[in-house]
């Protein structure tokens, strides 16, 4: 089964793709769509909607799984990191596709095996089971193949959990 | 020229349809899109997608006024609440209109000649204006017609400065 994880932000959104079969994971493709600064907020969610849509349409995922947002910044910074997150699941969800989110923690615990494993931890992980010869670059995209990852270790068990309400 | 003002929100999003030509302020539709809480953040953010996509193509609008989500509740909320305002922003970039953006004291200072009137003073200014009987009701749709009458105002002036960045 094909899921596309993602990692949701405004600026910067990372996305992974993985093939989940019988507890054996192959990696497809991952990498960020990234949105410029120097457009307006409104083209920027625009990009976002597009490069998602791609992505969805050109590798047919069964299920998506985000991570979830957590910051305590300030009210401004989530009111854009949310639209980011908001058109993604948007997308997603005209796909008729399956939500799922888990917390930065749940990832931790799923990938390694423990829930306050630091990001060098994380991405060497993430490198192992996935067959890369190197740590996946940038951050955002070692981050979604990380939630890709825990999706389909908890698809094994009881994923209707994490779906989204 | 026909504006299309949003009060945005994901649970509840106030819209107001105005024609404002050489001063004259004409109503043309007023109301809301309000989306079930029984429905999961995904659905509820389709269904506003809809809904502010069959207004535009409804109402043809040249233009577009928000009113500037200002609050300073929980991170949570915000993330909820900026998601529903970047898909009504998507919508409105998606068929290639400008949007503007008004805080409230912007609004409140168009509209009533006072940037600190209360929402009674607003409200019955928004009924003058547009000629109606009674108050427009629920207070989401006045808020929105507020906000396209400030737009109008100011359009006749210098409209640019609130060109969303």
């Amino acid at each position: 089964m094909i899921i596309l994880g993602i990692d949701p932000g405004y600026a910067i959104l990372g996305y992974g793709v993985i093939d989940a079969e019988k507890g054996k994971i192959k990696v497809i493709d991952y990498g960020v769509i990234e949105t410029s600064a120097n457009q307006s907020f409104p083209k920027r969610l625009d990009r976002l909607y597009n490069g998602v849509n791609e992505l969805i349409s050109l590798y047919s995922p069964a299920q998506v799984a985000f991570e979830e947002l957590f910051f305590s910044k300030n009210v401004t910074t989530a009111l854009y990191v949310g639209a980011g997150r908001g058109v993604a699941m948007l997308c997603a969800e005209q796909a008729k596709l399956p939500l799922y989110e888990y917390t930065p923690m749940q990832i931790k615990l799923a990938v390694t095996g423990n829930g306050r494993a630091d990001k060098r931890q994380m991405q060497t992980m993430v490198k192992m089971i996935i067959g890369l010869k190197d740590i996946p670059k940038p951050d955002d995209a070692a981050d979604a193949l990380g939630v890709a990852i825990c999706h389909a270790h908890t698809l094994r068990c009881a994923s209707n959990d994490f779906l989204i309400k």
